[in-house]
């Protein structure tokens, strides 16, 4: 079973130091300490120390980071907080089905689950929301929906307390290949396979679309173990190899 | 079944403006909009208003009262959180079992459901506690179990749209676009992937190992839609035409 200490909340972006010390705050309070923060507008900040209250430790072991992929390096499973409807439909469950899932997850000791909250005013974008395998949201009033950041954080850990504490059915084994390619590892593989793509010209980088969105669903959706990301890459390789330079 | 507007918040005492600001707010998000301040520190105050955001409503529709007795009135079951083991044992339950029970109550349009919070330093005194009926606790950290006042109404309520809800998590949404493609539309792109790939040197007809065994136990397992194997074959095509022929 996954320790609590294996998940990962990390922050894009928080502009107020005050929710990120609340954050430090709710996380303790339900046994997490894994905290990152990317791009903080504002931190360190008396604010941040001042809510965090009792929660320093959390605090000061954060890892503060200058992009999301970095916060990620040691994450095999990625979860985006989102309170909006996509256009692009894409893996969702509420926050409770979530947590059930997330504690069921069986997990080498050494890696994370990285849970991603947007900032306050906008959320995650559209790319970052592309990283993720499943998207969380947190049944609210539909006419009042926009939680504050540290109540959906106090929420979320609340759930995988709860979760982690009795609810753990094991997930059926799938259907894969072991070890499960790490979040760095398969990043590299899109980005390999979004070059070959320009380069054959069936990708336009001026008008993207949702090409590489559709792909990434796809294959965030097969859950890919290391063997098939290296049998895809070797692919874009040939490819590119094999097709002439302008 | 009750009505959300029939659940009153109480708080008791409380210490900071915005704490009360946060609580409306908490409130509102989940639907709730009955809320009682109980000889508030400062109040009304600007950073109240200011952490309201967009629940103004709520907190100006809030009662101020002198005494517990006072906000009590209207209500015909009173429920009191706290965090902290007493003494005296008294009917409790953790905050889940009691959102159910709270929302299962039969309960007179004109009557409501109380629930007291403490002031954030010390909580509810053993007098106010044993106005109520049950007692209700929030799972936390046991070596850190001391919830931000806001927090814990956002937790309460939380569970109680949830219990109102029905305790219905949603259906996740598809993660693909439907319709599923069928058996032979997934075929026939498995034979366009081979010929591309034996185009490209990267399978050897005559050493195929398990390169495509592989490669489909892969797309199987995401269970391809017709949208996906209609890029995929796309891509296929484009790489055939770009690569020269021997």
């Amino acid at each position: 079973m996954l320790n609590l200490n294996q998940v990962k909340v990390v922050l894009v972006e928080p502009s107020h130091p005050g929710n990120i010390g609340a954050t430090a705050r709710a996380m303790k309070n339900m046994g997490l300490s894994n905290l990152a923060l990317v791009s903080p507008k504002r931190y360190p900040n008396v604010e941040a120390t001042a809510l965090a209250s009792g929660a320093d430790d959390v605090l000061q072991a954060a890892l503060v980071c200058d992009s999301v992929d970095e916060a990620l390096q040691d994450c095999s499973y990625i979860y985006a907080t989102t309170a909006r409807h996509r256009k692009l439909g894409w893996p969702s469950c509420d926050v409770r089905t979530a947590a059930t899932e997330i504690c069921s997850r069986e997990l080498d000791s050494s890696k994370k689950i990285a849970i991603l909250f947007g900032c306050e005013r906008v959320g995650l974008d559209n790319d970052t929301l592309t990283r993720a395998q499943t998207h969380i949201y947190i049944p609210t009033n539909p006419v009042y929906s926009s939680l504050n950041l540290s109540q959906a954080v106090q929420l979320m850990t609340y759930e995988l307390k709860m979760a982690h504490d009795g609810l753990n059915p094991v997930l059926p084994v799938e259907a894969r290949e072991a070890p499960l390619a790490s979040y760095d590892i398969v990043e590299g593989f899109y980005q390999h396979l979004e070059s070959m793509l320009t380069h054959i010209y069936f990708l336009d980088p001026k008008q993207p679309k949702m090409l590489m969105g559709r792909l990434r669903r796809l294959f965030n959706r097969a859950e890919l173990c290391e063997t098939e990301v290296h049998i895809l890459r070797g692919i874009c390789k040939a490819v590119l190899s094999k097709t002439p330079k302008d």
